[in-house]
């Protein structure tokens, strides 16, 4: 995920470093051919990444986020963790990120680094024959989902070289089941991956990575600002907390209403209106962004000191403030192309500068604040990859610098900074649209390398998370929603309270199957019905009883395997599961599964026999068909189940489980007596 | 928790003050003298600690972290969040920390915090007439388990002011069932700490606090540093981790052995041994740390640059480096003493100190950490309130800069740090020790301020605790172990793979209480077993069946408030519950509870009937008997209940509960039947 991370920056470095070498060099002739060239470079770019998506990994488009969140829910959308899906996520990213559409590759990454883990519990890509069967202790679907959570993990801590934000982001955003040893893996996979960046940084420091920056282990470094706060400052803060979550709650909202529109519309009619749709946004963008600045009027150049390592204008070719565009005289710069006419980590890292007071008017961050907003609400959902992270922190950050350049008229004391308020601006937006608290928070903080800053951060953060609480749930959860993907709450709805377990399955009929069935039998069933799973009874001595729950997925395998079939209908011997390997019952990630009309059987193996007691799970968990919906709800969801046998209150208790009972060594604990339990 | 901590470090920081200005200017005219006012002055802060712990809040003594980790397991011990236990452990942090005992402050600030979490969600202390009904919402038990988190990661916050760490030691070293809203709610608390302890502090920068030093938010700061790292540099840091990982292990075992000694052979003779005990601990402290720095030569002062800021010898009454201390000349410095015969912090400030090379001799290095070894392991485990956190760094970071002093030879290069390697090593042995990665690893980075070097924290922690992990468990387990504190761990043993929920129950004879039952049978049930839940069973159409669980803590209330015994043996109406308050039923934290031999009843009312419908938890969680033992420790464990029921296996199914039963709304989602469940 690291070398992912490094050759996607690298080429999207390289590309928006050449295609703003190449502008500026024209435009110093011919504005006209300037802006033409500048357009067909990004369409270009942003028509290969909507070709690659939508012809090769129609599931690569989006930011994955919602998808992963959805797989470690229980939830697997097609597609979602290929080998083609994850080509696609990276060369998409490239050419829309390189392609200066409002939107980020961080999302993207994170994606990446989950299909990577998923392709490597798998043992490579058996489609493309890149299989191999050395990591094959994997094979549990619990195992791989965490090995995906280390890459969820992974793609954070690459995408803002942020390894504790990644390590926090896993944990708080994307894992629905938390085991406190995932902890260290998932802390190990993030510092490996900060070592792989930062040594492939270090080999770049060299120059051997043309227009890639040299830039730190710390993206955008602010640690030349403001190292202290007054309580006065506190009120404009929580404002721009307000702020955020407004903003954000609306974001949310508004490509909500798009991406359902785009579904039902647009989408449907097939990949060239994708196609056609993500060039037109591109030439929107790209007339937006080269023509608005040439509109708006060059200011002088401020006095700055001389040591302070800020050049008015700065050379051409270079990164930094005061962006000389369209101006007539040579100190002079236009602070709206600062902003727009470059890449928006070049931006942010403007907007988020010190010692730079008054760089900006607040007309044009205005101007740029309304412009980018419409462009993130519009892009999003467009069939390229697309992250979030950055675009909300660009929005972000222009609304806090504007509210900093307020709070610097009005206080009038020296060491405010406005790219301090610039950093919580992105922070408030951030929470405000993803809602997320402690990991966000960390990345802030790892990206700014600010940790003076860190309980600001905080509040506006809560700020931001209760003001977007108020108007709807978070952008990951609308999304998924959206898309149809059923992520469960960890919290039982409150109607649930007064539901039992048996109004859950009011209208079902469950289909048993005896314990050994006739071939023909279970094939009905399985046509005749949907379900995944079936009890299995059997006629004991004490009458009839359920010993265990089959899959209708290894019911598939024993049909197309026809090994097991027999032509007695009495249970086999032993021995009968070493005919299998385990991993013929494992189903691949991602993959559509069998289907009952795959599988062809003659007239006479129908008629055989099938003894289910090897392959069935012999202790599903059960719950009294009155117990109170809500604990079933816990029972399902904390322990991550996919059924349970809902069955008639017991007639009797054979024993009771104790905590004691459960720590099997310690008996001779005198002192256990004394103690008492509070759960 | 916040004012809490700031009045402790005030308290410290002013009595160590004027024991070092005091014993400094008396040791001007006569050495002798100025040894016994140290040694006295020690003396007696250690003395009021012990006889507070002793006689007044014996729960105050240990850092109280194993404890409230078993609180939150599960497991109640007697008396660990009283209000006495609160009031003790404040002032005996004081007397110990400032009586210069080789331990800290900060585990005893996570207890502090509990304890003022678990009396904020009772009200108050009921003993002390502090009660109140306002905050009635905490009745529940799990309520009251997040509060008593949330004041963990408080007691962190504060102690090291790392908000975000606080954050994470709750989530990662003291809860068991970490809920993902509790992250909010943790979060929140810990920003407020972070407000408060920064508003107390710019309060003291005034001066107002005396010998309170102004300290910003970040306790040691390394911020002038090393930079940047080169790969030769691996290497070393991999040592340093290993021998972190080794001295952490050692520790856990020689403090283990002692504790067992201890607590069968010392702590048994009563108050007085213990006082003896810690008084004499306090003297050997005194005496080594003031006679060892005695014993050892004065070096001549370097060559300092005049704008680094660092004096030699720095004037007396200041915190620096370079301690003046039975030297002969004026521009000589005793390097011991600069670390032996100082404040733990300072010491600390002084170990991680950049720019100052060669300060140190390796002998005085090596004769502190064994001297300081000893002493933090003799400490552990006095009747005092007692961190290990201060102590390991103090130990760590004497071994990190003593590997930094040859790697600095070695390499001759010129921009590494010793202070870096001392940072390190404090890591390295934190994470030897107690285990932890992440929560551990962002501590660090917060009270260091230092970001650039979260990886090589990382590596070292993975490096510690691997090693670690291979000799013993961490610190706070086995210390839980050895005091009884049976904590369940997150995963089930290999044991229990093979065997079955019938084998965990198998000697225990189950007692069944009819629905209505005659209080004389109730009464004797209770008296003749100890079990703490009873299955209640009732005759209804179709048999027999078991209709819930009632707990013998809520039989006593019953059988206390006399007011639901009736005449007649039918079940009584409904409407019963209004007699009570739902407080009735709620334990009051940390108390021993009602005894059976507490409740006296006359011959008329042992005659009557009690109908238990009304009062039972009508759906306990069943598991059928020959369910996987580990399958059933999962549910235990990670539902964290009391009681299951272990009962015969169902004759039938009544329904299947899968995940689309759960989603009560969504059902018209026709995008769902193309998703597959993974999990």
């Amino acid at each position: 995920t690291g070398l992912a991370a490094i050759f996607i920056n690298l080429a999207v470095e390289n590309f928006s470093g050449w295609k703003y070498t190449a502008t500026f060099a024209i435009i110093k002739h011919s504005y006209f051919v300037g802006f033409f060239v500048y357009t067909v470079f990004n369409l270009a770019l942003v028509f290969s990444s909507v070709y690659i998506v939508t012809n090769f990994a129609p599931a690569a488009a989006g930011s994955g986020i919602p998808e992963i969140k959805g797989y470690l829910n229980g939830v697997d959308t097609h597609g979602i963790l290929l080998f083609r899906t994850l080509v696609g996520k990276i060369f998409g990213s490239i050419g829309s990120v390189g392609g200066g559409l409002a939107l980020g590759k961080e999302g993207p990454l994170v994606h990446t680094g989950a299909c990577i883990a998923s392709l490597l519990g798998q043992g490579g890509s058996a489609k493309y024959h890149l299989s191999s069967r050395w990591v094959r202790i994997f094979e549990s679907d619990r195992d791989r989902r965490d090995l995906v959570t280390c890459g969820c993990a992974a793609g954070v801590a690459a995408a803002f070289r942020a390894p504790v934000g990644g390590v926090l982001f896993a944990l708080e955003e994307v894992t629905s089941w938390w085991r406190s040893h995932l902890m260290w893996r998932v802390f190990f996979t993030s510092a490996v991956v900060a070592v792989v960046v930062r040594s492939a940084m270090n080999w770049c420091n060299s120059g051997k990575c043309g227009h890639f920056g040299a830039g730190g282990f710390i993206i955008w470094d602010i640690s030349g600002g403001q190292e202290d706060y007054s309580y006065q400052e506190l009120f404009p803060m929580a404002i721009i907390g307000v702020i955020g979550g407004l903003l954000g709650a609306l974001f949310n909202q508004l490509t909500l209403y798009i991406t359902k529109w785009r579904r039902t519309y647009l989408h449907k009619k097939g990949k060239r209106v994708q196609i056609f749709e993500a060039c037109l946004i591109s030439l929107v963008t790209s007339t937006i962004s080269f023509v608005l600045p040439l509109l708006r009027k060059c200011s002088q150049c401020p006095q700055l000191e001389t040591n302070s390592g800020i050049e008015c204008p700065h050379p051409p070719g270079t990164d930094g403030n005061f962006v000389n565009f369209y101006c007539s005289k040579d100190k002079e710069y236009n602070d709206l192309a600062t902003i727009f006419f470059n890449t928006q980590d070049d931006a942010i890292r403007n907007l988020f500068s010190a010692k730079t007071f008054h760089e900006y008017s607040a007309q044009s961050l205005i101007t740029f604040l309304v412009m980018f907003y419409s462009l993130a609400v519009v892009t999003f959902g467009t069939a390229v990859p697309a992250g979030q992270f950055v675009p909300g922190i660009m929005i972000g950050s222009t609304y806090g610098r504007l509210v900093g350049m307020f709070v610097v008229k009005h206080y009038k004391k020296l060491n405010i900074e406005e790219g301090t308020y610039a950093l919580l601006g992105a922070a408030s937006f951030l929470g405000g649209s993803m809602r997320m608290t402690v990991s966000l928070c960390v990345i802030m903080v790892e990206i700014t390398n600010n940790l003076k800053l860190l309980p600001l951060i905080m509040l506006v953060l809560l700020v931001s998370k209760a003001v977007g609480d108020f108007f709807n749930e978070g952008l990951y959860e609308e999304q998924a929603r959206l898309r149809g993907i059923p992520l469960l709450d960890s919290r039982p709805k409150q109607v649930m309270r007064n539901m039992n377990a048996k109004d859950a399955c009011k209208n079902q009929k469950v289909v048993c199957l005896p314990r050994v069935s006739r071939v023909v039998d279970i094939v009905s069933v399985l046509r005749t019905n949907k379900h995944n799973g079936f009890p299995v009874v059997d006629r004991g001595q004490n009458g009839e009883s359920v010993i265990g729950l089959i899959l209708r997925s290894h019911l598939l395998v024993l049909l197309q395997a026809k090994v097991d079939f027999q032509n007695s209908p009495f249970p086999c011997g032993p021995g009968v599961l070493n005919r299998h390997n385990f991993s013929d019952f494992v189903k691949p990630a991602s993959s559509k599964g069998k289907s009952i009309d795959d599988i062809h059987l003659t007239e006479d193996e129908l008629g055989l026999y099938l003894d289910l007691a090897p392959f069935l799970n012999p202790s599903p968990y059960i719950v009294p068909e009155d117990m109170s919906l809500a604990k079933v709800y816990n029972l399902f969801r904390q322990l991550g189940l996919r059924h349970i046998f809902v069955v008639p209150r017991p007639s009797r208790v054979v024993g009771l489980i104790t905590r004691k009972d459960l720590l099997l060594e310690e008996d001779d604990n005198t002192v256990m007596a004394e103690l008492q339990s509070t759960s």
